[in-house]
């Protein structure tokens, strides 16, 4: 069934790329609103096209922000039913005078396709969109029940989609998700993402007097703020790079020696990742730059001030100092109980006498794992296998992915990240493109994807998913 | 001789007193541009007066800035030259609305005059005045030489009076300086300030990336600008307080016990010190507060900043850190060596691969000292044993005083401080005002000085002086 379907779409390659110039068209910006003339175009283009492929419940899901596009195909029933994610929105095309073609005219060149959300990620969302379609018109079905949820407003950090998917979880319900977002971390090595860091925060006040104090009249004589913040930010970390916070580590279960393998499987270069932003490598001892990346956690401060940051001097001790520190957690770690303890730690390190002010960052969420043995890592290892000719290695994602992070705790489902986008194609940046062979590639993996996910049943999901 | 004199200036303290308010009414604010009048209205009120009471050489000396209003008595050949220093400008009056009368109308209540300036420092400029005038007055004589130099910009920083100094150096020779500014530490025990603490300051950048680094793809793996920085800042004192930067006390000789004696002499409760402003104490063990506040060197960070800053939280690792820091020096050490020395130690504690650059602030200066056996420091001690019937305690200033460090770089001479304002008269602030019974205390205290200083030749001061 998935060959016809495969050379239905290898045969029809001009009218995909004819598709995705037409989607990379329309300026669907969602930071900016002198753009919403083009998320309009892109919505319109999208409730029309998955019309035309034959879905139902085609619809606009309004969260209070840019609308989501779904759409739904439920004709199989007993199999999985499966979210398909996608964005619509793309980053601004600023400084535009650092494009050497015009971001929203793809031009073909030297096997690239440069526009504007080339790569982020309309690329691989027609890509989803067209092994779908691809299904309905060769077979005039799906191998499994499909919902599209395709976002619009990815690229502004999804402020209302908690809201939307709070609105619509009914609607939305489904066994797992498939992203086409999240791409292929090497061209040669294929590699499944199986989880990714969590995140926490707090925000740190420290007051050591009622006011500024004079340092002649004071100095030497007093606590000051920023010296007691400093000794409090520097014992955070032990002098060699391990995280100093007591208990912070101990939730944490030792590597396998499958996981070391599977790091080590794809490695990275530490001289040329810190080389190329000019950064000096350090870290807990007795792991490599990939394993601290992604298998152990991280404490940062990511802003750090307090008395006179004018021009000149100013001879005084300052009353108050402030710090925002973030963390990247990993399987085991509770962020409530990560920012409890770097706070028991604070605490217990603030000199007596001085005002310690702890207020924990909203919007935390645990490390991400798709457990091994989930049907959708089954599934993929074996296509990429197929696809690539070689067993992919699993990698974790150092970041944290705050759309599936949510999907996880509000509908209780996991994700596999299945874009096939690469790692080069400056995303974010001016000259955005999407290498050309990565579609006759990704239209092979979705068709394959689907095809291998209908010898499953919603039973084979069922184990790993969470009550939502 | 004084005794005439100083019966004189008791029978005429309705003039003195209808003197000052005259002065205390002449808005003369050097800090804002809309005052310019009051200022001119005050030169000219000096002038005038300095004329009527038969100085010579009566002029404004100009330094780019706010003139200084100087005039000179020079009818003692043999005996020294002093110098009396004072200002003519006052704080702006803001916030007009806290005070209970106008600012610029004196007014006395409850033993206390009210009005901008009166403690700092019209009211003990104007006893200085009144002490010379009466030696003129009533024996045609001043017992010493005498230089008036009345500064116009005290209250802006003195931005012109180095370049004052070095144009009108000549004129402004002396064997040493007695200045109205600098008061009283106490209305019951009489002290005699005999140094100050100097000043030395740096900056200090630490780069640790090319750009701020998403925390998700480098945290746990790369240096962070703010860790580093807070590291640096932490090891600049031991836990204790201490200062541990090496050598940075190795210059400064050990106390002696009449240093102990002396600061003993003249306590300070520490519970009383810290709890005024919310402060908590710390400091160098092994030394007492007051003694840490002026025999001991301090080095605080005034200021200390890098990263995200604004509302809600970014994850990003800083790629710079700033701090500015500056140290109170005590006798034996030299700012420039100090500088270096904190210099050396940070270099030595950053870690390799970051970019640490230090630019010592300009304006330092070294500790004073009124040298035990300075002719001023002996008649000044003589005059308050008298006038308050209890040997004066030296004290020392934790803070520096720039006019006095300024003459003493540029002209080679010491100062005495010899005005009669007192720590609580709510100096720069609302409701400013002068302990009316400090008048009559004042005149006598500056006519017993300048009698007790016609006993000493120039070569009394010869050895106290540095060659200019």
């Amino acid at each position: 069934m998935s060959q016809a379907v495969i050379d239905d779409l290898m045969a029809r390659q001009g009218a995909v790329r004819a598709r995705l110039d037409a989607f990379l068209r329309l300026p669907s910006v969602s930071a900016d609103p002198g753009y919403a003339e083009g998320m309009q175009a892109a919505r319109n283009f999208l409730l029309d096209w998955l019309r035309k492929i034959g879905l139902s419940d085609v619809q606009l899901l309004d969260g209070g922000g840019q609308a989501a596009v779904f759409a739904s195909w439920e004709g199989a029933p007993g199999r999985p039913t499966l979210l398909i994610y996608g964005h619509y929105d793309v980053q601004p095309p600023a400084p535009l005078a650092a494009w050497r073609t015009d971001p929203f005219e793809p031009v073909e060149q030297d096997g690239r396709l440069y526009a504007r959300g080339a790569s982020d990620v309309k690329g691989s969302t027609t890509i989803a969109i067209e092994a779908v379609a691809a299904f309905l018109r060769v077979t005039g079905r799906c191998p499994v029940n499909i919902k599209f949820f395709l976002e619009g407003e990815e690229e502004t950090g999804s402020p209302s989609l908690r809201a939307l998917i709070r609105r619509h979880g009914a609607l939305l319900r489904a066994d797992a998700m498939i992203s086409a977002d999240g791409g292929r971390a090497s061209e040669t090595i294929p590699t499944i993402n199986v989880g990714a860091r969590g995140i926490a925060g707090l925000e740190v006040a420290l007051r050591s007097a009622d006011k500024e104090l004079h340092s002649g009249r004071y100095g030497g004589a007093v606590r000051n703020a920023l010296h007691e913040m400093a000794r409090l930010v520097a014992s955070l970390h032990e002098a060699d790079g391990r995280i100093a916070v007591s208990g912070f580590l101990d939730a944490i279960p030792d590597l396998t020696p499958r996981q070391r393998a599977d790091t080590a499987a794809f490695p990275l270069d530490e001289a040329e990742f810190c080389g190329e932003v000019g950064a000096v490598a350090f870290g807990e001892p007795g792991y490599t730059l990939r394993e601290r990346l992604t298998l152990r956690p991280a404490i940062d401060v990511n802003g750090m001030w307090g008395g006179y940051t004018g021009a000149g001097s100013k001879t005084a001790i300052p009353d108050e100092a402030f710090a925002k520190i973030t963390m990247r957690l990993v399987p085991g770690q509770d962020p409530e109980r990560a920012v409890a303890l770097v706070a028991e730690h604070l605490t217990r390190l603030c000199p007596p006498g001085l005002s310690l002010r702890i207020t924990p960052k909203s919007g935390n969420s645990p490390a991400s794992s798709l457990a091994e043995g989930h049907p959708l890592l089954r599934a993929g290892s074996v296509v990429l296998e197929r696809l690539m000719g070689r067993t992919p290695v699993p990698v974790r994602l150092g970041a944290t992915v705050p759309v599936t992070a949510l999907f996880k705790e509000l509908l209780g489902i996991d994700t596999l990240m299945f874009g096939f986008n690469l790692p080069d194609e400056d995303v974010h940046a001016p000259n955005e493109f999407f290498h050309l062979e990565s579609i006759p590639l990704g239209l092979r993996g979705w068709a394959m994807l689907l095809a291998e996910l209908s010898g499953m049943s919603e039973a084979d999901f069922a184990p790993f998913r969470r009550a939502a």
